[in-house]
């Protein structure tokens, strides 16, 4: 790999304009870092293109100098996806930032990469319409984000992950070719489906320039409750049987008292009760377009819950206090990295093993002297674990750690679970990727990921190591 | 391509048992054809394995001495993926027919290849657990065919189709390799989409020899009707209304009269109304698990049918009528094509363009001199076009009727959409994926062929030509 050059600066800045390639100090700095740990990689130099064409033009430059390019959508990403590792360009989507269409007749709708995710589902919102995926950074994280990492949220376990809205992308390839995946249609058996691939590649084998996503109709009616539970066996294994009981929940979230105590305090005054004594406590909430038959609903699945030794049911009354309850869950991420839980993993295996893992978890850390607090989306079988050791703050490099997470990922697999749910696997999921798939199938991956980049210039150094 | 000599039958013999290896001509004559058109390509011998390892041994083999092969289910498919026109193998997963497991826990079954569809259904059924896609001919097909094709059926427009449920499967290679895609989870974000990219792919980048499907609650009650239109325009375009006013039914069918009247002659008595005076059917049917709340909601869609100039609604009271319903509309294909509406094509648009879709081809057929029925999954926008020419029976080889169904198919893409929905395109709509994909896209999917199957033996000729 080469490294970029004066002349080579000057060229993309003819290119795109000099108010969008950027590298000074502070900007070097600012891009420097995702939310992932605390890892700092240098890039040489950002370039914010504004058009197709401009992406095309870089990549088909960068192709032919053999220069790396990270793709970089608004930087919340978990897992080191948009950290330059190699140094070289990133390439930033965020002045694609337009909805450029929402078909209200045919409920899709077509956008840049650059929006971010809650601007979308309000969009669509004030058409009546339903963007579901909302990743608990959907307040800033892009929407091209969500379809590198193929992000999920509380409302998966009822109406899927983003690959399940994604009918189409335009994607410029690493060459500078771009190409249509699909078609603007909700069932299509037309060739391979490189729409899927796609979706969750991270920015390993194109960068997404437009994305058509299938909307629903609005859900009129939504109803939430918080359950505790003294017991988190208890906790986890009421997650099942309100599945097995014949109910979808629009959302079922588990979160550890520990992790609900640190996000309170970072919050400050809020009316969900938190008590001492609870060790979980879940968060139910239902949706539709009936308010009685939700309200019916949401009854028998507290009563079932009484039946996991569950505590006094705390039920949101008013758009106020819904607010109050999931600002909880979801600051929890921050709440708990600022306290000193800097290592995230996001695990996932079938939901009925979820008291399995817990417990494993737990167990592990006491093994290895450190904290750890969980939290998730239990409906998905999708666990964050979030770890507070002593003295190790990144999980990448420290070959300690790795060989803990090993452990650990050896009982998700033990568990038929994988390592990322939700937040792909970047960099720091790399040394893991063995315990899941054998050699044929990481070749395979590595070859495709050859067919996209035959020079290895786009976000190498990401998921896997091309030998 | 070598043909099959004897030394090379008998090491198949030798392989799996002289039972499972036919050469004989009724069998050659029964595994020559499927349901598309009227065509028959003979293989050279059919094999029957058991287990994943047999297969294993006889792609192998096969790869070894570059010996063509053609993946088969039940051959009940409808775009030529089954036939082996290149002579050689035909590799039939009929044995491989156990269901492997139903996790009732974790909401998930493990089945093999070559279990019919309706009795995997069933079988899941049993334990109230819903597997929801359901072709037309789920009486019949194997589910292997099923992610073969990335099949929809009625059900999709609210339960999605097949790619939706599949988790996970173990797939032989070409070369004999044995992976797993991905894990029993519903949620992954670990290293590309392999499995995504196996379903749809209709068998030419690896022989699926288990399968992980994902199963919802139940639903406890449904309800069913018919609304019959004067105005085909007018039904299509209630189709969209009832979206836009918030619903999404388990089923919306479109049905123009003139199938609906040659599918109940061959079905005989029935009490399904089918007068003269009306141009099309909608086939409306919700589900759920409140059946006071479905009676108000198909009571709301009755209205909404009426500002569209519907005639009396036809309300099925019992399963009984139910199913002579569903007998009408699922048997529809094999009526139409005894009556010489032998040309299928399984088009797809943004649903509120059905209308455009269907006046245009109606067009054509007067230009070109052919009758045309259309049926199918309205609420997806797929549209079955079935085309009886006095003079063509088959589109394959016909260049007359591959220059008409191009013109089809420049009209489908005007209108946003795609050649296929869910039949796949196999060998029959070849012709016209370099109306849909660029170059760039093409060369991607012939070089992803090639990172699974390098010696192109494996349904080589399907999908597209390796140049």
């Amino acid at each position: 790999m080469a490294t970029i050059s004066t002349d080579q600066i000057s060229f993309l800045v003819a290119l795109i304009g000099a108010d969008y390639v950027l590298y000074d100090t502070e900007s070097l700095e600012k891009y420097s870092r995702d939310e992932t740990e605390k890892l700092k990689f240098y890039p040489d130099v950002i370039v914010k293109p504004k058009t197709t064409n401009e992406v095309a033009a870089i990549m088909q430059f960068c192709n032919q100098h053999l220069i790396p390019v990270t793709p970089r959508g608004a930087g919340t990403g978990l897992s080191g996806g948009a950290l330059a590792t190699l140094g070289g360009v990133i390439l930033s989507t965020e002045r694609m930032n337009s909805i450029i269409e929402i078909d209200t007749r045919n409920m899709f709708v077509i956008t840049e990469p650059g929006v971010i995710t809650e601007d979308l589902m309000n969009a669509v919102k004030e058409k009546n319409l339903f963007y579901p995926p909302d990743p608990s950074s959907k307040g800033s994280c892009f929407i091209g984000g969500n379809i590198a990492e193929n992000s999920g949220g509380p409302k998966a376990v009822k109406y899927g992950v983003v690959k399940d809205y994604v009918l189409n992308v335009e994607l410029v390839l690493p060459t500078g070719e771009v190409i249509w995946t699909g078609a603007n249609v909700i069932k299509n058996a037309t060739g391979y489906n490189l729409t899927q691939l796609i979706v969750g590649s991270e920015g390993t084998l194109g960068i997404v320039t437009k994305i058509v996503l299938k909307l629903l109709p609005l859900p009129k009616v939504d109803l939430l409750m918080l359950v505790p539970f003294k017991n988190l066996n208890n906790a986890s294994d009421a997650v099942s049987a309100i599945f097995n009981a014949g109910f979808t929940p629009s959302a079922l979230e588990l979160i550890e008292i520990e992790a609900l105590k640190i996000t309170s305090k970072l919050i400050g005054n809020h009316s969900v009760p938190v008590s001492d004594d609870i060790a979980a406590h879940l968060i139910i909430e239902t949706d539709g377009n009936d308010k009685e038959v939700l309200m019916k609903e949401m009854e028998t699945i507290a009563e079932l819950m009484q039946q996991y030794n569950c505590e006094e049911i705390f039920f949101a009354e008013d758009a106020n206090q819904k607010q109050e309850l999931w600002k909880l869950r979801r600051r929890a991420a921050e709440a708990v990295k600022l306290e000193g839980y800097t290592i995230e993993e996001d695990t996932v295996v079938p939901r009925a093993e979820l008291t399995k893992l817990i417990v494993g978890v737990k167990e592990l850390g006491k093994q290895h002297g450190f904290k750890v607090v969980c939290y998730g989306h239990a409906g998905d079988g999708n666990l964050h674990i979030r770890i507070n050791h002593p003295s190790i703050k990144n999980s990448y490099g420290s070959e300690e750690m790795i060989n803990i997470l090993k452990k650990l990922f050896e009982l998700v697999k033990s568990l038929g679970g994988t390592i990322s749910a939700e937040h792909g696997i970047g960099l720091i999921q790399k040394p893991y990727m063995d315990i899941f798939f054998n050699k044929t199938n990481l070749q395979i991956m590595r070859s495709i990921k050859k067919v996209f980049d035959p020079n290895n210039i786009l976000n190498a150094n990401k998921i896997f190591d091309i030998n």
